[in-house]
């Protein structure tokens, strides 16, 4: 399938490569604007990936309807990894720079199933947010978002 | 605000009691259908949610397009966090069912700033996915969607 000149590639990317199917992979879903596959080095049985097709290293600079297409996937596709997996519990988790765990330069969302006492999840040392800095940041964030 | 009679709801709910104004929050951003304010248990400073303003438990309950409306406020909420975190690095992450670390049940997106060196980020134990094995996850997989 030749690639769609209006959907942004990157030709050194491998998700790009497997979006064009240049690249293999065990692919379980597709429409106009998003593929699913299986990770090839899972955290869990049936844990998946969803990308956009289009080239976007991370989501702040994707358009948001881009974004949205993804997620308007998410519940069915959590729904079939419910079912494989046989695990209803489950992460939904994006990274976003080498710093957050991204290790492949092109945004795509985790589907990882979870059960009681495995070894994964989110490190959780939860701060307290203070009365004055809350009102410093609230006031920051609605400068930022009109 | 009266609560919308066609949003479901659940009395018991803090996040609900956060959308109807009867739990205090420190809100950040709010359209018809999602609500965005600052965790007061932060892992990071700028560490804010998302959330639909409708009552679903987990993802893989919500309507497709109740993820995708939460979806296309992900990337401008992202470049806030980014802005006013001063960390170019995120998580996006969703917990569904106590044993993925789901506390409060009720849908919510966390975004995370991240930075290098901090005590935060997802456990990789990464596994290996076999040929055959990967065969048979694949046509299960197919077989939930369509």
């Amino acid at each position: 399938m030749p690639s769609d000149p209006d959907v942004p590639a990157d030709p050194d990317c491998i998700l790009c490569g497997i979006v064009a199917g240049t690249i293999p992979s065990y692919k379980i879903y597709e429409d106009d604007h998003v593929l699913s596959f299986l990770d090839i080095g899972p955290l869990a049985r049936g844990h998946v990936l969803l990308i956009p097709k289009a080239h976007y290293v991370t989501l702040d600079t994707m358009p948001d309807d881009l974004a949205a297409d993804c997620a308007r996937v998410l519940p069915s596709l959590a729904r079939a990894v419910m079912t494989v997996s046989g695990r209803p519990d489950f992460n939904i988790l994006q990274n976003n720079g080498a710093p957050a765990g991204q290790i492949v330069n092109h945004v795509h969302f985790h589907i990882i199933p979870r059960r009681e006492g495995d070894s994964l999840g989110y490190r959780w040392p939860a701060g307290k947010l203070a009365d004055d800095e809350a009102r410093r940041l609230q006031q920051a964030f609605t400068g930022q978002l009109r």
